[in-house]
């Protein structure tokens, strides 16, 4: 049995643990990072990546955007279509100037990763958290296995940023829970294609057929999604299939989409997901841990990165002059963001799905309201608005932030 | 048998079947009116009335204005409460200069009947369409009877104005029609109370004990609702209860709601309903014929009136130069505004509800949606927009109408 010491345990390497820790660490507090996968795993998983400003400053003040600032794609505009008619939702305009980037959360992780280890700072793969204790008094304890041993790490707080099956939710009575939950009758079929992306800015297609998603991963990389069934298997869907549906629904006159080989392909399901309190005595929960979205507003990876500035904030204060403000508001500061985007999410996949779960009431409804979009500027700009992150400023605005400490 | 010709036979003496006679007559086209209830009850039947600017311009064309000029509350802003805290929408500053006229249905009705019988025009009362013949034709003929007689009416059109439970609907091979519907799992409760209200805008709120709305009729009449449960009948809401209620669910620190004598209570039903298509050979339907809503938005009585302008158009040029077109667009010219009503009225009526048949995780997000009101200028822009009624005027821009014609 090995014993180790350290201000801050990190259960897991995604993009809210790894920030975390390298937020804390520019400021002298010392944090471990366990994570269950192997290095090569955690930086093999594919996921998406539509970055809000605030997410891209405070990779920026955390000194990880080295390859983000020189590979990221600045998008002014996204495009948002309806049975072939193509309407754009001017970001940068109808924002007063807010912009996403494009770059995805693998790449983000594998920064970090680079940042953390460059840093000297502790990070175990392979290391998976078996049981947490002690969470009511002043020094926590993690047990974990790693290269076939148990060890202990003791700590002043748990950080759990280990997604949505991880131990740290897993670890508090259900009882003091409360769950939100939603499930979508439709999944989301993704693929990577080696081909350039047909389109400059992202297209959210709406069609009788069913979503689909043109997004792209660099420009010699297309990401593509179509809606599928519940049921659908990936063998439901040769190579043709995916690329015929693709040109259904992502079809305008006069663009063309251009194919490729498929690198990958899987199926993701579509959940909405909100558990609260996001605290317990000593336990913080951030990012997947603490809820999900469906991918459509492109918000789970932004909604981690604004737990984790809030998380690391408290701490900060903590340290500082051993106040406790910021870490009893946790929840409380978190928590308005998390349901401006869960709706918003929520907004988006309703009405960019095809519902056949739904009355045929509605069905009109949904198609009225792409109307509404096509023809009040304000429409747009609350989709805008929403989509480039206002919901993250307003909820930091909300309580009485320090100003982020000046970094190295 | 007695039998009478008139060019437009006109099922239905409310806003729509009124106004369209009066309109048709200032060009110089005969119309007779049937309507089967007594001028009494007609006129005293309770309607709220919250008028669009476009709403109040045709009533002006009409020459039926004059009391309405008088006597109508032009508001700037709505009220909306959550919880106690309230929020302005500024209608007029939101929409760059649109308001709403207070004046009620039934007094609309009044200036009308009257508008009518200064005319000459032909009016019926407890003259009840009992079939309707020969659609397909360009001679229909409307068997009714009056003073215990039997008799026709043949013309050219039929305008359907009876409302949802008319024979107008009734008569067209429910095969033909698509009905699309929602109902709501509560009910109105609405009173008029001799008393000046306590508001100068009107104030719709979110209690968790259930929606409620100040509204008046007067400056000496108040009109109040509460949200009730579907079962609930009016012994259930003795006067001590509306007024307990009214309190707590419009009360805002620094604010006090007047009492007074209760003169109506009322429960009425919440329903979004669309028949599809509204004409069917040589019978056209407006109005509640055609569509109702929930009352949240105070929709019906506009949407009334744009189906009434869209068919008086329609008419014209068709007795102008036997011109087909915008009789044969006229439900495309309408559709869309109904869609886009049926849309904002389903909205306000699920945003101020008590919705206890939703899940958990749909409450949250109702409550988030007050959040983006109240944060985002955009947001509430929407809500003014859809209020005073520019979904109305894009409409009339959809398809290409003749400027209204002069009136004497």
């Amino acid at each position: 049995m090995n014993q180790t010491h350290t201000q801050v345990g990190i259960i897991g390497a995604g993009p809210a643990g790894l920030l975390l820790a390298q937020l804390l660490h520019l400021q002298g507090i010392d944090s471990v990072v366990l994570e269950n996968r192997s290095r090569e795993r955690v930086e093999s998983r594919q996921r998406a990546g539509l970055l809000e400003q605030t997410t891209v400053d405070l990779l920026r003040q955390a000194g990880a955007s080295a390859r983000l600032d020189q590979l990221g794609l600045v998008h002014e505009g996204v495009l948002l279509n309806y049975n072939g008619k193509r309407h754009r939702i001017a970001l940068k305009e109808l924002t007063g100037g807010s912009c996403v980037t494009i770059y995805s959360q693998t790449e983000i992780v594998k920064d970090l990763i680079n940042t953390r280890l460059a840093a000297g700072g502790m990070l175990l793969f392979e290391a998976e958290a078996t049981k947490l204790e002690g969470l009511d008094t002043d020094r926590p304890t993690i047990h974990y296995t790693h290269e076939g041993e148990s060890h202990t790490l003791t700590c002043d707080f748990v950080a759990g940023c280990d997604g949505f099956h991880g131990i740290s939710r897993a670890s508090v009575p259900p009882e003091l829970l409360t769950i939100y939950d939603k499930t979508y009758p439709y999944c989301w079929l993704g693929i990577i294609a080696r081909v350039p992306p047909s389109t400059h800015e992202l297209i959210y297609a709406y069609h009788e057929n069913g979503f689909a998603l043109h997004s792209m991963r660099s420009p010699e990389l297309s990401r593509l999604y179509v809606q599928c069934a519940l049921t659908d298997t990936l063998e439901d869907w040769p190579d043709e299939r995916i690329w015929n549906e693709l040109k259904i629904r992502l079809g305008t006159p006069g663009w063309t989409l251009q194919e490729g080989p498929i690198l990958e392909k899987s199926i993701t399901p579509m959940r909405s997901f909100v558990s609260e309190p996001m605290q317990f005595d000593r336990l913080y929960l951030a990012g997947d841990a603490a809820h999900i979205v469906p991918p459509t507003g492109g918000k789970g990876l932004n909604m981690a990165v604004s737990d984790t500035k809030n998380l690391f904030e408290a701490l900060w204060l903590w340290y500082k002059e051993q106040n406790t403000r910021l870490l009893e508001g946790y929840t409380a500061a978190c928590s308005r963001r998390v349901w401006r985007v869960q709706d918003f999410s929520n907004y988006m996949t309703e009405l960019l799905h095809k519902q056949p779960d739904k009355a045929a009431f509605d069905q009109q409804l949904q198609k009225s309201k792409f109307d509404l979009l096509t023809n009040s500027e304000a429409a747009s700009r609350v989709i805008a608005e929403n989509y480039v992150g206002l919901a993250s400023k307003r909820a930091s605005e909300a309580v009485e932030f320090p100003i982020i400490p000046p970094t190295v």
